[in-house]
C-alpha cells in the first residue's frame, strides 16, 4: 500500500477563509483573492502571526470543501499520513489534533505527524500547498492551489479541488 | 551527518520518578523499582493513564540525569531529532514541546517530531526505551534501561545512563 502525506493547512484546513474573515473583522476591509495572490500568508495578512499563535485559532478553521469525503476515499486505498509543520507554533499542536479528531474521525492518532521538517518522513506521494515542502520531496508531488502559490510556475502537478485529487489518485 | 532519533519519555524525561511520586501521593505507598520491574507502565501504576492525560503532567516531569549535557554534545556531531509518540495523548502535545523548549533550548522546532509511528521517520540510529519502537527500526538501535524493559533479553545495545550513550556515540 502506497504511503501518502496530506498537509493540513491549505489542503484539509481552509485557513484563507478564516484569514479573510479575521482581517475584515479587525480592519473593516474585505480583501479579495486577487489582492493576496502571490504573497505569502504573513505578507498578505499583517496580523497572521498573532492569529496562528493564539490558542483556539486552529479549532476555528473551516474544512476545505470536499476534503472529508476525498480523504475518506484515499484512506481506503492508501496508507494516509496527515502531516503539519506544527512544531513552529507549539500552542497549535493540541488544537490541531482536536480539530482532526472532530472533522476527520476516521484518521487515527497513528496516522498523524506534527514536525518541523517534512523531508524526514518516508512516503511515496505528498499533497501540499507550499513549494518548499514539495521541492525537497523524493516521490510524487501534488501542489494544492492556494492564493500564495497561484501565480507560480511549478514542476509539481497542480490541483485546485479535492475532486481533482480523487481523479488523479483513485 | 548521521541522523539520530532520541525518544522523550524514558530517555530525556524521567517519567518513572514522577510516577513513583504520584503513586505515593495518591495511595500512601512508595513502590520500589524491583516491584515494578518487567511491568508496562500502565500495569505498574493503575492511575498512569489518568496522569498522562491530565494537562500539565508533561510539564512537571524531571529531566533524566545527564541528558541535557549528553544531548547537547550529540547535537554537535549528529542531526538530532527528538521524537515522541505523543499523538496518542493530544493534550500532551503542547506541554511536551514547552517542556523541551524549557530544558533543551538548543533543540529547535525543526528537530522535533510528534507522531504515532516512529517507523515513518528516516534515520540512522534510534535511542528508545520501548522494544516495540526499536524492533521495527532499520538502523542502529540503543535501548535505554527503564523498569519496564529491565528484565528483557534483547538484541538491542543496552545503556542505563547518558554517560554510556556518550561513550558509544561520541
Amino acid at each position: 500500500m502506497k504511503r501518502i502525506l496530506v498537509d493540513m493547512d491549505g489542503v484539509l484546513a481552509d485557513v484563507y477563509s478564516r484569514f479573510f474573515e479575521l482581517h475584515e473583522k479587525e480592519t473593516g476591509v474585505r480583501l479579495t483573492v486577487e489582492e493576496v495572490a502571490g504573497k505569502l500568508e504573513a505578507e498578505a495578512f499583517p496580523h497572521q502571526i498573532k492569529w496562528v499563535t493564539t490558542p483556539g485559532f486552529f479549532r476555528s478553521v473551516p474544512v476545505m470543501g470536499g476534503s472529508v469525503e476525498g480523504l475518506r476515499k484515499l484512506n481506503e486505498k492508501y496508507h494516509v499520513i496527515v502531516i503539519s509543520l506544527a512544531t513552529e507554533f507549539p500552542s497549535s499542536l493540541t488544537d490541531k489534533q482536536m480539530w482532526l479528531h472532530e472533522h476527520f474521525p476516521f484518521i487515527s492518532w497513528r496516522q498523524i505527524v506534527f514536525c518541523g521538517d517534512k523531508s524526514l518522513i518516508k512516503a511515496d506521494i505528498i499533497i501540499d500547498d507550499h513549494p518548499k515542502n514539495l521541492d525537497v520531496f523524493q516521490g510524487g508531488t501534488i501542489i494544492f492551489t492556494q492564493p500564495h502559490n497561484m501565480l507560480l510556475e511549478t514542476r509539481h502537478r497542480r490541483v485546485s479541488t479535492w475532486k481533482e485529487i480523487e481523479e488523479i489518485l483513485l
